[in-house]
Protein backbone atom coordinates (compact mmCIF):
# COMPACT_ATOMS: atom_id res chain seq x y z
CA UNK A 1 0.00 0.00 0.00
CA UNK A 2 1.39 3.63 -0.98
CA UNK A 3 0.38 6.65 0.08
CA UNK A 4 1.41 9.85 -0.58
CA UNK A 5 1.23 12.53 2.17
CA UNK A 6 0.95 16.91 1.25
CA UNK A 7 1.98 18.18 4.25
CA UNK A 8 0.07 21.83 4.01
CA UNK A 9 0.25 22.53 0.23
CA UNK A 10 0.24 26.09 -0.92
CA UNK A 11 -0.83 25.54 -4.92
CA UNK A 12 -4.28 24.45 -6.47
CA UNK A 13 -1.97 23.12 -9.62
CA UNK A 14 0.81 21.40 -7.69
CA UNK A 15 -2.46 19.40 -5.61
CA UNK A 16 -4.00 18.72 -9.12
CA UNK A 17 -1.28 17.05 -11.04
CA UNK A 18 -0.04 14.98 -7.83
CA UNK A 19 -3.52 13.26 -8.18
CA UNK A 20 -2.46 13.19 -11.76
CA UNK A 21 0.59 11.59 -10.80
CA UNK A 22 -0.77 9.29 -8.13
CA UNK A 23 -3.46 7.46 -10.77
CA UNK A 24 -0.51 7.47 -13.35
CA UNK A 25 2.31 5.90 -10.92
CA UNK A 26 -0.98 3.74 -9.00
CA UNK A 27 -0.57 4.65 -5.48
CA UNK A 28 -3.45 3.75 -3.29
CA UNK A 29 -3.84 7.23 -0.98
CA UNK A 30 -3.33 10.52 -1.69
CA UNK A 31 -3.47 12.40 2.62
CA UNK A 32 -3.39 15.89 2.63
CA UNK A 33 -2.61 17.88 5.79
CA UNK A 34 -4.36 21.03 6.51
CA UNK A 35 -4.52 22.31 3.06
CA UNK A 36 -3.64 26.37 2.30
CA UNK A 37 -5.15 26.13 -0.99
CA UNK A 38 -8.33 25.20 -2.93
CA UNK A 39 -8.75 21.79 -3.11
CA UNK A 40 -11.68 22.55 -5.88
CA UNK A 41 -9.92 24.41 -8.00
CA UNK A 42 -6.84 21.67 -7.86
CA UNK A 43 -9.08 19.37 -9.38
CA UNK A 44 -8.98 21.62 -12.42
CA UNK A 45 -5.64 20.11 -13.02
CA UNK A 46 -6.13 16.72 -11.88
CA UNK A 47 -7.29 15.05 -15.26
CA UNK A 48 -7.96 11.86 -15.02
CA UNK A 49 -6.95 11.73 -11.28
CA UNK A 50 -9.08 13.47 -10.20
CA UNK A 51 -11.28 10.59 -8.64
CA UNK A 52 -8.11 10.39 -6.62
CA UNK A 53 -8.41 14.06 -5.53
CA UNK A 54 -12.07 13.43 -4.59
CA UNK A 55 -11.22 10.60 -2.45
CA UNK A 56 -7.93 12.27 -0.72
CA UNK A 57 -8.03 12.26 2.82
CA UNK A 58 -8.20 15.81 4.08
CA UNK A 59 -6.82 15.39 8.11
CA UNK A 60 -5.93 18.30 10.64
CA UNK A 61 -2.55 17.05 11.76
CA UNK A 62 0.70 15.20 10.57
CA UNK A 63 0.53 12.30 13.12
CA UNK A 64 -3.27 11.70 11.84
CA UNK A 65 -1.54 11.19 8.42
CA UNK A 66 1.11 9.33 9.41
CA UNK A 67 0.35 6.75 12.57
CA UNK A 68 -1.02 3.71 10.81
CA UNK A 69 1.81 3.48 8.59
CA UNK A 70 5.10 1.04 8.65
CA UNK A 71 7.22 3.43 6.78
CA UNK A 72 7.68 7.25 6.40
CA UNK A 73 9.40 8.47 3.72
CA UNK A 74 10.26 12.01 4.39
CA UNK A 75 12.17 13.96 1.32
CA UNK A 76 13.91 17.58 1.38
CA UNK A 77 15.28 19.91 -1.22
CA UNK A 78 18.13 20.04 1.09
CA UNK A 79 20.96 17.61 0.91
CA UNK A 80 22.82 16.59 4.22
CA UNK A 81 26.21 18.15 3.20
CA UNK A 82 26.24 20.91 5.28
CA UNK A 83 26.34 19.56 8.77
CA UNK A 84 22.88 20.32 9.98
CA UNK A 85 21.19 17.71 9.36
CA UNK A 86 19.03 15.37 11.82
CA UNK A 87 20.46 12.35 9.73
CA UNK A 88 21.70 11.80 6.22
CA UNK A 89 19.58 11.70 3.22
CA UNK A 90 19.54 9.11 0.95
CA UNK A 91 18.57 9.15 -3.14
CA UNK A 92 15.48 8.15 -4.71
CA UNK A 93 17.58 5.02 -5.97
CA UNK A 94 18.75 3.69 -2.28
CA UNK A 95 15.24 4.48 -1.35
CA UNK A 96 14.21 1.44 -3.64
CA UNK A 97 15.96 -0.94 -1.12
CA UNK A 98 13.85 0.05 2.00
CA UNK A 99 10.57 -0.91 0.21
CA UNK A 100 9.95 -4.18 1.64
CA UNK A 101 7.21 -2.74 3.70
CA UNK A 102 3.41 -3.12 3.95
CA UNK A 103 2.27 0.29 4.38
CA UNK A 104 4.13 3.29 3.27
CA UNK A 105 3.98 6.56 3.03
CA UNK A 106 5.68 9.46 0.97
CA UNK A 107 5.76 12.76 2.69
CA UNK A 108 6.54 16.14 1.45
CA UNK A 109 6.26 19.20 2.30
CA UNK A 110 5.19 23.00 1.67
CA UNK A 111 6.07 24.58 -1.39
CA UNK A 112 7.42 27.71 1.07
CA UNK A 113 9.20 26.16 3.56
CA UNK A 114 9.71 22.42 3.39
CA UNK A 115 9.39 20.28 5.82
CA UNK A 116 9.96 20.84 9.51
CA UNK A 117 12.65 19.27 11.72
CA UNK A 118 10.16 18.17 13.82
CA UNK A 119 7.91 16.52 10.83
CA UNK A 120 11.40 15.21 9.13
CA UNK A 121 12.58 13.54 13.26
CA UNK A 122 9.00 12.15 12.89
CA UNK A 123 9.79 9.61 10.05
CA UNK A 124 12.54 6.19 8.93
CA UNK A 125 13.81 7.57 5.75
CA UNK A 126 14.77 11.12 4.02
CA UNK A 127 15.14 11.20 0.75
CA UNK A 128 16.72 14.11 -1.55
CA UNK A 129 16.93 13.75 -5.21
CA UNK A 130 20.03 15.25 -6.62
CA UNK A 131 20.25 17.93 -9.12
CA UNK A 132 22.39 21.01 -9.77
CA UNK A 133 24.13 21.42 -6.70
CA UNK A 134 23.26 25.66 -7.09
CA UNK A 135 20.04 24.95 -7.91
CA UNK A 136 18.27 21.28 -6.60
CA UNK A 137 15.18 22.65 -5.28
CA UNK A 138 12.51 21.12 -7.50
CA UNK A 139 8.71 22.55 -7.51
CA UNK A 140 6.51 19.93 -5.12
CA UNK A 141 4.64 18.16 -7.82
CA UNK A 142 7.95 17.29 -10.08
CA UNK A 143 9.43 16.10 -6.96
CA UNK A 144 6.06 13.55 -6.46
CA UNK A 145 6.78 12.93 -10.60
CA UNK A 146 10.20 11.75 -10.13
CA UNK A 147 9.96 9.32 -6.65
CA UNK A 148 6.82 7.66 -8.13
CA UNK A 149 8.53 7.11 -11.06
CA UNK A 150 11.61 5.59 -9.32
CA UNK A 151 9.19 3.72 -7.72
CA UNK A 152 7.04 2.44 -10.46
CA UNK A 153 10.91 1.69 -12.83
CA UNK A 154 11.90 -0.07 -9.86
CA UNK A 155 9.18 -2.64 -10.10
CA UNK A 156 9.44 -2.78 -14.04
CA UNK A 157 13.04 -3.46 -14.15
CA UNK A 158 13.56 -6.08 -11.17
CA UNK A 159 10.98 -8.23 -12.52
CA UNK A 160 13.34 -7.53 -15.81
CA UNK A 161 16.52 -8.67 -14.10
CA UNK A 162 15.16 -11.69 -11.38
CA UNK A 163 12.03 -12.59 -13.11
CA UNK A 164 10.81 -12.16 -9.58
CA UNK A 165 8.52 -9.68 -7.87
CA UNK A 166 9.91 -7.78 -5.29
CA UNK A 167 8.50 -5.42 -2.65
CA UNK A 168 5.70 -4.75 -1.39
CA UNK A 169 4.47 -2.10 -3.20
CA UNK A 170 1.74 -4.34 -4.61
CA UNK A 171 -1.54 -3.42 -4.34
CA UNK B 1 25.53 19.80 -24.99
CA UNK B 2 21.62 18.84 -23.70
CA UNK B 3 18.68 20.65 -25.67
CA UNK B 4 14.86 20.42 -24.12
CA UNK B 5 12.66 21.13 -27.41
CA UNK B 6 8.91 22.06 -26.94
CA UNK B 7 6.45 22.01 -30.01
CA UNK B 8 4.02 24.27 -29.62
CA UNK B 9 3.44 23.81 -25.70
CA UNK B 10 -0.40 24.91 -24.54
CA UNK B 11 0.51 26.21 -20.94
CA UNK B 12 2.38 28.90 -19.17
CA UNK B 13 2.75 26.95 -15.89
CA UNK B 14 4.60 24.09 -17.83
CA UNK B 15 6.82 26.23 -19.46
CA UNK B 16 7.78 28.23 -16.66
CA UNK B 17 8.02 24.21 -14.86
CA UNK B 18 10.20 22.95 -17.51
CA UNK B 19 12.79 26.18 -17.51
CA UNK B 20 12.68 25.68 -13.34
CA UNK B 21 13.57 21.98 -14.45
CA UNK B 22 16.31 22.53 -17.22
CA UNK B 23 17.81 24.62 -14.22
CA UNK B 24 17.85 21.65 -12.07
CA UNK B 25 19.07 19.15 -14.19
CA UNK B 26 21.82 21.36 -15.73
CA UNK B 27 20.46 21.73 -19.47
CA UNK B 28 21.90 23.68 -21.56
CA UNK B 29 19.51 25.12 -24.29
CA UNK B 30 15.47 25.54 -24.46
CA UNK B 31 14.46 25.70 -27.52
CA UNK B 32 10.12 26.26 -28.26
CA UNK B 33 8.66 25.77 -31.77
CA UNK B 34 5.81 28.07 -32.43
CA UNK B 35 4.63 28.58 -28.66
CA UNK B 36 1.07 28.90 -27.90
CA UNK B 37 0.80 30.27 -24.79
CA UNK B 38 2.46 33.11 -23.37
CA UNK B 39 6.03 32.88 -22.39
CA UNK B 40 6.11 36.19 -20.39
CA UNK B 41 3.42 34.80 -18.02
CA UNK B 42 5.00 31.36 -17.90
CA UNK B 43 8.58 33.23 -16.13
CA UNK B 44 6.01 33.29 -13.14
CA UNK B 45 6.41 29.16 -12.80
CA UNK B 46 10.30 29.44 -13.51
CA UNK B 47 11.52 30.17 -10.17
CA UNK B 48 15.31 30.14 -10.37
CA UNK B 49 15.11 28.62 -13.77
CA UNK B 50 13.36 32.23 -15.34
CA UNK B 51 17.33 33.26 -17.19
CA UNK B 52 16.83 29.70 -19.47
CA UNK B 53 13.45 30.85 -19.91
CA UNK B 54 14.73 34.06 -21.05
CA UNK B 55 17.41 32.78 -22.81
CA UNK B 56 15.14 30.54 -24.74
CA UNK B 57 15.31 30.15 -28.67
CA UNK B 58 11.73 30.60 -30.03
CA UNK B 59 11.54 29.16 -33.46
CA UNK B 60 8.67 28.98 -36.33
CA UNK B 61 9.67 25.37 -37.45
CA UNK B 62 10.52 21.99 -35.90
CA UNK B 63 13.25 21.48 -38.37
CA UNK B 64 15.14 24.55 -37.09
CA UNK B 65 15.13 23.26 -33.32
CA UNK B 66 16.79 19.96 -34.79
CA UNK B 67 18.54 20.00 -37.89
CA UNK B 68 22.03 20.44 -35.62
CA UNK B 69 21.60 18.25 -33.33
CA UNK B 70 23.72 14.41 -33.41
CA UNK B 71 21.12 12.67 -31.77
CA UNK B 72 17.18 13.52 -32.02
CA UNK B 73 15.06 11.96 -29.06
CA UNK B 74 10.94 12.05 -29.28
CA UNK B 75 8.80 11.20 -26.41
CA UNK B 76 5.11 9.94 -26.29
CA UNK B 77 2.38 8.86 -24.04
CA UNK B 78 1.61 6.51 -26.16
CA UNK B 79 3.63 2.74 -25.80
CA UNK B 80 3.95 0.81 -29.04
CA UNK B 81 2.18 -2.24 -27.89
CA UNK B 82 -1.22 -1.37 -30.14
CA UNK B 83 0.85 -2.32 -33.47
CA UNK B 84 0.14 1.39 -35.05
CA UNK B 85 3.65 2.11 -34.08
CA UNK B 86 6.22 4.04 -36.17
CA UNK B 87 8.86 1.88 -34.62
CA UNK B 88 9.56 0.45 -31.02
CA UNK B 89 9.64 2.87 -27.79
CA UNK B 90 12.31 2.76 -25.30
CA UNK B 91 11.85 3.32 -21.10
CA UNK B 92 13.83 6.24 -20.24
CA UNK B 93 16.25 3.99 -18.79
CA UNK B 94 17.15 1.60 -22.12
CA UNK B 95 17.50 5.40 -23.44
CA UNK B 96 20.59 5.85 -21.48
CA UNK B 97 22.85 3.44 -23.93
CA UNK B 98 21.85 5.75 -26.45
CA UNK B 99 23.71 9.27 -25.30
CA UNK B 100 27.35 8.84 -26.74
CA UNK B 101 26.81 11.68 -28.92
CA UNK B 102 27.39 15.27 -28.60
CA UNK B 103 24.71 17.42 -29.66
CA UNK B 104 21.47 15.47 -28.13
CA UNK B 105 17.92 16.98 -27.99
CA UNK B 106 14.84 16.05 -26.18
CA UNK B 107 11.77 16.67 -28.11
CA UNK B 108 8.33 17.08 -26.02
CA UNK B 109 4.83 17.89 -27.78
CA UNK B 110 1.97 19.53 -27.08
CA UNK B 111 -0.37 19.00 -24.33
CA UNK B 112 -3.30 18.37 -26.38
CA UNK B 113 -2.36 15.51 -29.27
CA UNK B 114 1.87 15.13 -28.43
CA UNK B 115 3.88 14.85 -31.36
CA UNK B 116 2.64 13.77 -35.11
CA UNK B 117 3.81 11.16 -36.60
CA UNK B 118 5.47 13.30 -39.26
CA UNK B 119 7.70 15.20 -36.00
CA UNK B 120 7.95 11.38 -34.42
CA UNK B 121 9.44 9.90 -37.88
CA UNK B 122 12.54 12.80 -38.17
CA UNK B 123 13.82 11.83 -35.00
CA UNK B 124 16.08 8.85 -33.63
CA UNK B 125 14.88 7.31 -30.81
CA UNK B 126 10.86 7.99 -29.06
CA UNK B 127 11.42 6.92 -25.00
CA UNK B 128 8.18 6.49 -23.39
CA UNK B 129 7.87 6.36 -19.84
CA UNK B 130 5.83 3.57 -18.57
CA UNK B 131 3.20 3.97 -15.74
CA UNK B 132 -0.18 2.80 -15.24
CA UNK B 133 -1.42 0.72 -18.57
CA UNK B 134 -4.96 2.40 -17.82
CA UNK B 135 -3.23 5.76 -17.43
CA UNK B 136 0.53 6.62 -18.91
CA UNK B 137 -0.41 9.94 -20.24
CA UNK B 138 1.84 12.28 -17.82
CA UNK B 139 1.68 15.94 -17.99
CA UNK B 140 4.38 17.52 -20.37
CA UNK B 141 6.10 19.49 -17.92
CA UNK B 142 6.22 16.24 -14.93
CA UNK B 143 7.45 14.29 -18.15
CA UNK B 144 10.05 16.53 -18.83
CA UNK B 145 11.06 15.88 -15.00
CA UNK B 146 10.97 12.34 -15.42
CA UNK B 147 13.43 11.94 -18.23
CA UNK B 148 15.95 15.18 -17.02
CA UNK B 149 16.13 13.10 -13.87
CA UNK B 150 17.28 9.68 -15.55
CA UNK B 151 19.69 11.23 -17.24
CA UNK B 152 21.26 12.51 -14.45
CA UNK B 153 20.86 9.89 -12.16
CA UNK B 154 22.88 7.76 -15.10
CA UNK B 155 25.42 10.57 -14.57
CA UNK B 156 25.66 10.01 -10.68
CA UNK B 157 25.14 6.27 -11.05
CA UNK B 158 27.48 5.36 -13.58
CA UNK B 159 30.32 7.68 -11.42
CA UNK B 160 29.66 5.32 -8.35
CA UNK B 161 29.97 2.05 -10.43
CA UNK B 162 32.49 2.53 -12.38
CA UNK B 163 34.55 5.52 -11.04
CA UNK B 164 34.73 6.97 -14.95
CA UNK B 165 32.36 9.67 -16.37
CA UNK B 166 30.60 8.04 -19.41
CA UNK B 167 28.81 10.03 -21.90
CA UNK B 168 28.72 13.45 -23.74
CA UNK B 169 26.12 14.89 -21.34
CA UNK B 170 29.33 16.57 -19.86
CA UNK B 171 29.02 20.59 -20.86
N1 LIG C 1 15.50 17.90 -4.61
C1 LIG C 1 14.43 17.46 -3.90
N2 LIG C 1 14.46 16.23 -3.32
C2 LIG C 1 13.41 15.77 -2.61
N3 LIG C 1 12.28 16.47 -2.42
C3 LIG C 1 12.19 17.69 -2.97
C4 LIG C 1 13.27 18.25 -3.72
N4 LIG C 1 12.90 19.49 -4.12
C5 LIG C 1 11.66 19.68 -3.64
N5 LIG C 1 11.22 18.61 -2.94
C6 LIG C 1 9.92 18.41 -2.27
O1 LIG C 1 9.13 19.56 -2.53
C7 LIG C 1 8.76 20.18 -1.29
C8 LIG C 1 8.62 21.66 -1.49
S1 LIG C 1 10.11 22.44 -1.96
C9 LIG C 1 10.45 23.28 -0.48
C10 LIG C 1 11.51 24.29 -0.71
C11 LIG C 1 11.70 25.18 0.45
N6 LIG C 1 12.32 26.39 0.01
C12 LIG C 1 12.51 24.56 1.60
O2 LIG C 1 13.15 25.31 2.27
O3 LIG C 1 12.52 23.36 1.82
C13 LIG C 1 9.80 19.74 -0.30
O4 LIG C 1 9.33 19.82 1.02
C14 LIG C 1 10.01 18.30 -0.74
O5 LIG C 1 8.95 17.48 -0.29
N1 LIG D 1 4.72 6.12 -29.89
C1 LIG D 1 4.34 6.42 -31.14
N2 LIG D 1 4.91 5.82 -32.19
C2 LIG D 1 4.47 6.07 -33.40
N3 LIG D 1 3.48 6.91 -33.71
C3 LIG D 1 2.91 7.54 -32.70
C4 LIG D 1 3.32 7.36 -31.39
N4 LIG D 1 2.59 8.16 -30.59
C5 LIG D 1 1.76 8.79 -31.40
N5 LIG D 1 1.92 8.43 -32.67
C6 LIG D 1 1.19 8.87 -33.81
O1 LIG D 1 1.21 10.26 -33.95
C7 LIG D 1 0.01 10.66 -34.58
C8 LIG D 1 -0.48 11.96 -34.02
S1 LIG D 1 0.14 12.15 -32.45
C9 LIG D 1 -1.13 12.87 -31.68
C10 LIG D 1 -1.96 11.91 -30.97
C11 LIG D 1 -1.35 10.71 -30.29
N6 LIG D 1 -2.41 10.34 -29.39
C12 LIG D 1 -0.06 10.82 -29.51
O2 LIG D 1 -0.06 10.67 -28.29
O3 LIG D 1 1.01 11.01 -30.04
C13 LIG D 1 -1.02 9.54 -34.40
O4 LIG D 1 -1.41 9.08 -35.65
C14 LIG D 1 -0.26 8.47 -33.63
O5 LIG D 1 -0.49 7.19 -34.14
N1 LIG E 1 4.28 8.53 -20.49
C1 LIG E 1 4.94 9.45 -21.22
N2 LIG E 1 6.15 9.13 -21.75
C2 LIG E 1 6.85 10.03 -22.47
N3 LIG E 1 6.43 11.27 -22.73
C3 LIG E 1 5.23 11.64 -22.22
C4 LIG E 1 4.44 10.76 -21.45
N4 LIG E 1 3.32 11.41 -21.09
C5 LIG E 1 3.41 12.64 -21.62
N5 LIG E 1 4.55 12.79 -22.31
C6 LIG E 1 5.05 14.00 -22.99
O1 LIG E 1 4.10 15.03 -22.78
C7 LIG E 1 3.61 15.48 -24.03
C8 LIG E 1 2.21 15.95 -23.90
S1 LIG E 1 1.10 14.69 -23.41
C9 LIG E 1 0.21 14.50 -24.85
C10 LIG E 1 -1.03 13.77 -24.60
C11 LIG E 1 -1.95 13.81 -25.74
N6 LIG E 1 -3.28 13.54 -25.27
C12 LIG E 1 -1.60 12.84 -26.85
O2 LIG E 1 -2.52 12.36 -27.44
O3 LIG E 1 -0.46 12.60 -27.16
C13 LIG E 1 3.83 14.34 -25.00
O4 LIG E 1 3.88 14.76 -26.33
C14 LIG E 1 5.17 13.82 -24.50
O5 LIG E 1 6.20 14.66 -24.96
Amino acid sequence: MLRVVLVEPEGEYNVGFIARLCKNFGVDELYIVNPKCDLKKAVEFSAKGSSILLNSKVVDKFTDAIYDLDLKISTSSIADSKGDMLRKSISPWEMINYLDKNKIGLIFGRESVGLTREEIFMTDLLVHIPGNPDYPVLNLSHAVGIILYEIWRSRLTSKENSGIYHGAISS
